[in-house]
């Protein structure tokens, strides 16, 4: 009896890698396509590295052999710029400084820079109806001439009804930043109902109280949604010291071209870099090598806006990834590493389609996933709040995403026997610990170290350098309280 | 400034209709398409709908003229059979008697109704993780060439633990009806978890308590799904006296067929006809001819599976449908009636996707959508669960459903001016009056009749009947109360 996910055919003219699996040659798939009624796409892909995950060195490779020439197009053909060019700026802020004026959240202001630079391309602005209906029903939107590109998350804007009734019968509003810049315009305008509750449980398959995203960003939001076209005044710039990890698509695809990169594999991230990640890493571009590309890059690309507040803040995590690469663990010739502007949801098997859209606008053909991609825990009940192999699995059949290789992570974990992270090998699993975040943190905080091997030591520093000054502001809070 | 929808292009190769709507040429499309960033597909028909629909008499047309020759594909290119053909049956209820048993609730067994018959088709069973996850995040399912079919609600059966644990290795089962009957094999057994609240949120866009569906189905089921394929023993049948109602997709095709229907529009409903539903479908009906249809014959099509306890009982509807027919109101030489066996959600935009693709496959090529189709109020607050508009906009966007022509429900109420139902005219609102089931129910309760022209006598007497058996329960259970 298979308890398991079925598996099913795979899709013509869908190129489809496994991670560690094995070759998934035409006949093999057509065999299974037989068995079952439908095409959970490329689920084939999960059944196949299931299966052969656990073996030491599997065969790799594309069902369809020859490998391509680099650079996905963007999503719609081209990349959405809506940076006003600097020679019309003038005319647009004075534009802006007449307009009724829609205050943005530091949220909304990332979404803001996130549309400017042609992530969600071919979207052009904050959804309007039609957009938002179609991502919160289908995952995707459908472009003029029939096509469909991925969109898995709403990007809107919310208003409250005085802010409605203060656009009087203007078409365009200005956007102003939360130091009360003038940050955009959104031109021809259009404002609807914003149901919270049904945009929270279609996009979070829940809605419990205590959502990190819902709580920051929807609960106090207005009303009403106002979607329209975006002219943004200048480049979103943070000055946080980090600006220059920022890299635009458009950028990105400048230094993949400048690195001769003839693949790009694109790894999404919002923790601290352990050695296991850094073998799947490696490991990766070793077999697309093995496969005959002549120079896979790496994106190694963590997520830089909001962040809930037990993860490990954007500057912390960039100093320990920089570490990353000063050691050598991974190669700074053949790696990437920038920030992706997005905030995080925590919406599980629909934000994962999203992190993989916008890496396709950037360039990347490779889009490593792994176990729970977007997951926490379920904010109420004591399980996950996604199964944790949906993720990668509705990611393998997503509309929208079918030019994209996915790519299963392995599991990693500190291999005793060998004093080093090594993939989990079932058939002797007593060699291996796995080290959760909690189990690092507390081993920062008593400042013993984890074991060799398990993260290069300037990278651990950082780390325990954070953990300290975490120390340091929960005792001064409990000092405070006490002289209070 | 627009609050309304976006209207956006028209994809070619969609036939689209507007029921009472202006011709919507491809010069006026594509002007439009100019304007909005994005395809709200046949958004656009809305549009023209809203702006022409308070218009006297507007031309009608197709975008494409050519009439079609009737009867669309069934989805997957052919009607799903789950049906073991008598021969085989001593064989196939041997096998079953031999297998580990599932019982079926009320509810499951018209699922089996409707899959056995190919009203899902290409599902040929109680969905596997790969189908549900489809239908559950993208409303539809993806099949072997690629191409997609739409499926927006998840057909499941769910069983708990101690029935999984009892089906120990089988890769069949036997699903056994509440008469204790055995009804069908499942065959090639996928087990996976059931998440209600995620499965909930997904389906209905709230997991608030009170949803019809989900307290009579989900709330109390098991925590496990169980797909795979159905043989289905025998024709499902109810010996309530409606049978005969009961046609399959295969029997409403040839019943298309004999009467040589050249264009076949779908009415679903779970209400009595009024004269208005009438005028609309009688009005369709003269436009389908104006057109260049020789005989558009409508398919009437009450559901006739779970439904909430305030709405009007199957048998008494038929009933109330049959004098509509025997008054002549509704022409029975170009109408079939017949009854669709799913079972309700009250899902709404989710929902109503389902009803329209089940009616390709019994053969229809025109949908008739109204005002918040398949929605109720919401369970615990002041308001509609769904935007009414929602519905008809997610369906003239829904993957899978290009095929289908979507007609618009014109508002009809009773016009005092002439003592008829009649199109709503909003340059002299006051002529009219909506006429609610709660003042229907009123009347019928108070011996009233409801104004002249608002439905035919003998169907009205129908509804009158129906009410008063309600008053004798309801006075029955109260002097029972009163006994205790």
């Amino acid at each position: 009896m298979a308890t398991t996910a079925a598996a099913a055919a795979l899709i013509p003219g869908w190129a489809a890698v496994v991670a560690g699996a094995a070759i998934v040659s035409t006949s093999s798939s057509s065999q299974l396509a037989s068995r079952f009624s439908f095409c959970g796409a490329r689920q084939i892909l999960h059944h196949w590295h299931r299966k052969y995950s656990a073996m030491p060195s599997p065969p790799f490779s594309l069902r369809s052999p020859p490998p391509r020439a680099a650079l996905l197009e963007p999503d719609g053909g081209s990349l959405v710029n809506a940076i006003v060019p600097p020679p019309d700026r003038p005319a647009r802020i004075a534009e802006a400084q007449r307009l009724p004026r829609i205050p943005l959240s530091r949220i909304d202001l990332e979404w803001v820079h996130v549309l400017s630079e042609g992530w969600a391309s071919p979207l052009r602005g904050f959804m309007r109806q039609t957009e938002y209906l179609q991502a919160l029903h289908f995952n995707f939107l459908r472009l003029h001439d029939g096509s469909i590109v991925n969109m898995s998350v709403p990007i809107v804007l919310a208003i409250d009804d005085l802010q409605k009734e203060s656009l009087g019968h203007s078409s365009a509003v200005s956007l102003v930043g939360p130091n009360g810049n003038l940050v955009a315009i959104l031109r021809d305008i259009e404002i609807y109902k914003h149901n919270k509750e049904e945009r929270i449980a279609r996009t979070w398959g829940t809605i419990a109280p205590g959502l990190p995203y819902v709580e920051e960003a929807i609960v106090h939001a207005g009303n009403w949604l106002i979607g329209g076209d975006l002219e943004v005044l200048e480049p979103i710039k943070y000055n946080d010291g980090l600006d220059h990890y920022r890299l635009s698509p458009a950028e990105l695809r400048m230094e993949f071209q400048r690195r001769k990169a003839d693949a790009v594999f694109a790894f999404q991230l919002r923790n601290p870099v352990h050695n296991g990640h850094a073998l799947l890493m490696t490991d990766t571009r070793k077999r697309l090598l093995e496969m005959g590309f002549k120079n896979p890059v790496l994106l190694l690309h963590p997520l830089g806006g909001y962040t809930k507040v037990d993860d490990v803040p954007l500057h912390w995590r960039m100093k320990q990834h920089d570490k990353v690469l000063e050691e050598g663990v991974l190669d700074p010739q053949t790696t990437v590493l920038a920030i992706f502007p997005s905030p995080m949801h925590y919406a599980g098997p629909t934000e994962v389609q999203w992190h993989a859209k916008a890496r396709i606008n950037a360039g990347a053909d490779f889009y490593i996933v792994g176990r729970d991609p977007a997951g926490m825990a379920h904010p109420t009940e004591k399980r996950d709040l996604y199964d944790p192999d949906h993720g990668k699995m509705v990611l393998s059949m997503a509309p929208g995403l079918e030019r994209l290789n996915i790519l299963p992570f392995r599991v990693a974990a500190y291999d005793k026997s060998q004093n080093a992270m090594a993939f989990f090998d079932p058939s002797r699993s007593d060699d291996f610990i796995f080290i959760s975040g909690t189990k690092m943190r507390n081993f920062a905080k008593n400042g013993e170290n984890p074991p060799d091997g398990f993260m290069c030591p300037g990278g651990w520093q950082v780390l325990v350098e954070y953990y300290k000054s975490l120390a340091g502001e929960e005792s001064k809070a409990t000092k405070e309280h006490i002289m209070v």
